[in-house]
């Protein structure tokens, strides 16, 4: 037998794509024996390094007209729910530290899969505590003391390094997938991230 | 019988994922009996209306990076060959004339494709009239006085109006395609387009 195969999900709370892939993630991993690293970071802060100052769906108009027509398009070609945010994009930084900070933890998927579903289906505001403490209650973990752990200076560190990590091998959006050093990148790519880390049979 | 359908695609020369659309398309939408308006335009013209003085792709490094790779990956999916070309983006703005000028040629669709292997399979200098005539040649054209024909104030005035026309139906990238008002971005959004246009059987 090989050894388990793994494939790196690189996501960012605020970007609706990444909802896209976070929903459909682990059932087709599973399907192919992979494991899923759930590897969270903030995208903001790579847009900044590249001089922006927002999103590009809120610096470029017809993008973003495009953005929201495109999403509700793809999410029912892909059959799931979507609402669009009244607020875009949201700050994950609170649930990517939580999620940086516990990416081992076995209620990991459901708290990002619950945190994308209060983001994109339910227009919740991920920033805040109140939201944050009921997806990690419905993951099954928690909240109290995971919320608190995560404004420590370690919980801050890991995820300001899992941020350069990311930039360092080459991550410039949200979804992204890595197979090694194989990037790819966009819930678009997905299916073609999980063909190169395993094959299907 | 309902009237034929139509899908507009909306392509720039200098495009590589506008060459893997290009290869696919008619085949495609002659599976589902559907009409493919050719359409032209300047993406350099709406880059620079939104403050680039240059592709995205050279303008961002990691993008840039990203871009080669993932258009190799793309290109062995749909069996397709594919060379990085040494020039890029290259300028087509002589191409671009001769396809919005003879949009209707019977010779169009076999010398848009020749014009997108010059440049994405053969590395050949497609901004210079050389290439263009045997482009022309090769898809059963009389080169020489469509070449003339192309420096005319009628067809350079074509080109720049169907530029403008892309602007104002909300086109900000290539390949687009239209379905009526409904717009879709990138050679991804292929299959999605045809689905719109004329259900598959």
């Amino acid at each position: 037998m090989s050894p388990a195969r793994e494939l790196e999900f690189w996501f960012d709370f605020g970007s609706p794509y990444a909802y896209l892939a976070a929903l459909r993630l682990e059932r087709l991993a599973a399907a192919r024996e992979l494991r899923i690293a759930w590897r969270s970071f903030l995208l903001g802060a790579i847009f900044h390094a590249q001089g922006w100052s927002d999103s590009p769906f809120n610096l470029y108009p017809a993008k973003g007209r495009y953005l929201w027509r495109d999403l509700e398009r793809c999410s029912a070609r892909l059959g799931l729910p979507f609402r669009r945010p009244s607020v875009f994009p949201r700050k994950g930084l609170l649930a990517a530290r939580i999620a940086c900070f516990h990416a081992q933890a076995p209620w990991l998927p459901d708290f990002v899969r619950a945190v994308y579903c209060a983001n994109f289906e339910q227009d919740l505001d991920i920033a805040g505590t109140p939201v944050i403490g009921l997806c990690l209650a419905a993951a099954g973990a928690d909240a109290g003391p995971i919320i608190e752990a995560a404004q420590s200076p370690e919980s801050k560190e890991a995820l300001r390094a899992q941020t350069e990590e990311a930039i360092r091998r080459g991550i410039f959006g949200a979804p992204s997938f890595m197979a090694g050093s194989e990037l790819f990148w966009g819930n678009d790519r997905l299916e073609a991230a999980l063909d190169w880390s395993a094959p299907a049979a």
